[in-house]
């Protein structure tokens, strides 16, 4: 079964990177395949990016997402969730509240830790929009941005732990997560220093959609009720097409 | 002073419309110029055309926006509102936002009457996280679209002031808007038959960012706090830039 | 057209004030008259000065509101604000309310700094009730109460400034409101020393009603529902005739 | 022990008539006393005479107020409570929050049957105010107001059976409240045909009195932390000097 | 008329300190007998043991709960409280809930100072269920838990007094509760150095039993609508009674 | 790796048939040993059985968790879920919860059917405590327990079928949960005449555990950071050890 991971963002580098430690998760017989944005930013540093991530995030559903048997939107923050769930058949999952939902199997209020300023307030209105302003303790950004940290991690990880200690200590979150592509992988090399559990958004959000594969099948379609046809111009053809043909839902 | 006036959908006819309303109700040096969406639907009636529609308000903004003394984003349900708000110097009104206001001058409660099933879901968690939660009675949608009563608004009356009444009347509306461009202009028509007020969208956006001007003034920057510039593909020259060189609003 | 502006302590001194700063922003053809309580306090500085504000606003709209446009409550923390709408069939506009649509129009989530220690928890528990717990950064009171300041101005600057970075570096406002009457005129020196958006609650407040004025023209009636006719001892003559004839909205 | 119960209305037979109540239901030793509200509405019918029932209840406190050992707010929907307990060095119990308290003891979610239309949103805001807007199931008036209830009690109890029926059946109610004076006396007679629980607010306002007697004892002061002293105009002596030296409960 | 007391812990002893504290505070007539679980946690130090309290208390209420007229859950968190309330005919306080009762009738905001760190995380998601999120300034614990502090209480007065003024200082409470069994008999000797109220939570706990015994009186009924009769294993005959012929609340 | 599935119940042929389900779904490598509770009640029909079962799961994880890689509390309401995460190093899934996240993966709103009328307030309060009160269309339940559906699930089809369209027509659910043992397999057969998705809370369970299983992982502890050890009386000898010795989350 292939499953389309979408990098909502532009750098292709990226999107290499998270579909190799999905690959490296799933079972025989699941293949990740990534599909990075065709335009936007190379990373969301604004809500701006994020935006257009969402638009773009959608323009590669309708592109290569025939067939798959569930999507991945691995960008922290999930932009163009709700849009791809209301246009995809099968189970759409996000890593920000993937991340959200492993962290709650584990304790009752949960820390997050990303790259870049700009998410602090959109994630607290993230999570806030899915139910969890009580169960989150905060966001805090570390100084560099996730693509920096990708760059450089190790001299990030001393900087990270301190992030965390305070997610725990000063805020009071019980479990930790890492959030964003940047991180991926650091979470493993971070949990030993903390005592409280450190999660990977990345690892989280493969999870999710590996525990959603058997959740697919056997069902009919699936999705939000309400989209209508509509004619557009000015996009790519597979999503003008998407939004000419949406998929009906109503029972 | 020249306003911005955004219709994030693709429409010209609808934008020439509502730039006629708005003009008709400036004053005396203040002129509205439209921008219309350069791709996306005609009409937003699905989550996916309402995430498009958010791409192409700030790609209008970003090529058509030097200069504007306000920004009114004229397409109930504010797509893109806060990224727009993120970039802009000066003040960014929504239809949906500046009707909620406008309402609430009026009575502790309203609803919203709009053409397109799409926006029920969709405006109802619009509005839940601006804070209107309590506030908002309820959204009722009328079987035509937007575009399909702007057609005939004759035939409509009958069935909107239906839908009104019931907003009032088992729903407990003390004020209803009119949402939309399709329904722009019946609000004086439909009023009458109520004995409640009647808000129509477009006007009161207009009033709110009449308001707004004044505000603008005097002002060095505005905005949110925390863009980060950002490298970009794909985009228009205009929006690469912005993206490229955010507005810095730090103190 | 003829705006009421209702100073709802008994400091006649400052009515005239916001008197002169409101028609100093008001176009041709627009004057506003103001009303000071009759009774009450020279300034609220306590819940209970706050409850007899309440009736003296609505004591002051039964005498003087017959004929204007618009009623401007002119008085931070809006005390009697429903109760006028209740009983106004044109739009009633408060301080607080108007400052806090304002505020919502630059950025996400603004603080509110104002004069008197008893307005912090009054103030927090106003915006929650009006849908803004989330998006009110915090309330900050500075020592002098608003009247104090409004006496030595110059003195308050620095004090101000910095408690307004402190909204903004501390509870992450993304706009500051000077709330009340005698911080009227600060917001613009203020403003450059932060690097975000500074309001003046008086001058959001008329900008507010000016926007509103187009809003009830054409209109039959407006308000709240549910005013029940009662008779009543003890009032002035006006509030009295109005209890027993209340405006009837029902449809 | 004298207890100060306070009509905010201005109806003197209805004082007596709670005052009576009160007083059978009252240990030895204790006496409740009334006081009337000095001007306002005979009974409340809207916003206005509600917050006009405010600065009465709070004049007749600083008027009557001196050597209570407590004070019961006997007008359901409580106005100028939260003065009053700013004011006050003990206890202020008010009807509706009393008897939400009362309800919650019996089962998680209570409906509210009260005289009056304009009670229905009133009661709404203050229930959802003081945190129990999950545990309300909802406020449901007859079309008598409760003076005309209590004029023909016997008249009215089939109408108000069939109303607590609904408050259970389709609000999904385990508990009803009969709020105001006019339906005193009237929940015992109407509980045999509900088979929940139904309260009857002056009841449960009069047994949480008596149970925060012994919670003043023995305490130095009390109430709300901020109020700070102001010159008024206008007001009753007594009123005038209690803004003038309000008490001082800061640590 | 016999009180139901019920102690959810094990500790004997605690019961029987509980129950005086009770019955010195009880009128002619009537007499509070206690319970003891009989299983369980010496004192409620973790979640598991606090959930075990749960059975352990609804366990004590079938056993001898039999012709009270009340009960008290005298275990300041209240596990098993709505399972009681569920089964009972008459009213059952608990002592979390009665102290934020008492409380919120001296102010609006309340702190809460009791002994055991694992309850910061319970006593904030209680109070936030029964709606007081807001209200709810902080739950602050002291290191030593509150049979620590029962065993020596003159030590630790100055540490109470010191975390309630950080309540008051720090987090803007109005009113401190001192929870639990080991801090009963403290608030007395706390309050006059604090300046503002300081409640026992035993104290308030039984103040309130004692108002709802008359609440009791005249009512067929009460409780919550849908416990149905179930089949149990392994539980003491009292408690496999009451699970197989629940009372029946429905209309 | 062995998995602990508890059945907080007392029906130890329901624990068969849920270890069969769980094992079926489980890949090689991965085997679910049912645990069934000592005592309490044979379903939950009431509040007062389900705070026994939050008791008897906790014995049966004493019991026979040592050595788990993952714990399926698979009782839908998920009774004494919080107290398992407090005392298990490895992660702990209930039925409930994970539904809700598999729901939220499809759609924005979701409905419940389960059996037995107890549940509709209690699954009501659960969800809204976990962050879903806008996320739940409602909780409806069909007048068999699900003991009574398992007994004869074919009659039990029309009727849940009618239920389910009710949760979408009436309700807006776009996503359905059959709840509970009772109804577990019935999804597959009621979700084609849907057409929306109708999921089995059992099988999301088990998906939720099995995504679960990698994140136990490499992490040293996990879990919530307060428990405090203490003595207990009358518990197993398992259950008493482990709140004798509770794991040590704090960092």
């Amino acid at each position: 079964m292939r499953i389309l991971l979408i990098n909502a963002n532009t750098s292709a580098d990226i999107t290499d990177r998270l579909v190799a430690i999905a690959n490296a998760m799933a079972p025989d017989g699941v293949v990740f395949e990534g599909a990075t944005g065709r335009f936007g930013a190379r990373y969301i540093a604004s809500r701006a990016a994020s935006a257009i991530a969402g638009h773009a995030a959608i323009d590669a559903f309708a592109t290569q997402g025939e067939g798959a048997g569930a999507v991945l939107l691995a960008c922290f923050g999930d932009p163009g969730l709700d849009a791809l769930r209301e246009m995809s058949p099968v189970p759409v999952i996000g890593l920000a509240e993937a991340s959200a939902g492993a962290a709650l199997r584990l304790g009752a209020r949960f820390g997050v830790v990303t790259g870049g300023a700009a998410w602090q307030p959109m994630l607290t209105e993230f999570f806030a929009g899915r139910g969890h302003a009580a169960a989150l303790s905060g966001v805090r950004t570390v100084a560099p941005t996730g693509a920096e940290i990708a760059r450089d991690p190790e001299a990030a990880l001393a900087l990270l732990s301190a992030t965390c200690r305070a997610c725990v200590e000063q805020d009071g979150a019980e479990v930790v997560i890492l959030g964003g592509a940047g991180l991926a992988g650091l979470a493993a090399r971070v949990a030993p220093r903390l005592g409280v559990p450190v999660l990977c958004s990345v690892e989280e959000g493969v999870r999710a959609v590996l525990a959603a594969l058997g959740q697919a099948g056997g069902q009919a379609g699936a999705g939000m009720l309400a989209p209508a046809p509509v004619e557009t111009i000015g996009l790519s053809p597979a999503l003008a097409s998407m939004l000419r043909n949406p998929p009906c839902h109503r029972p």
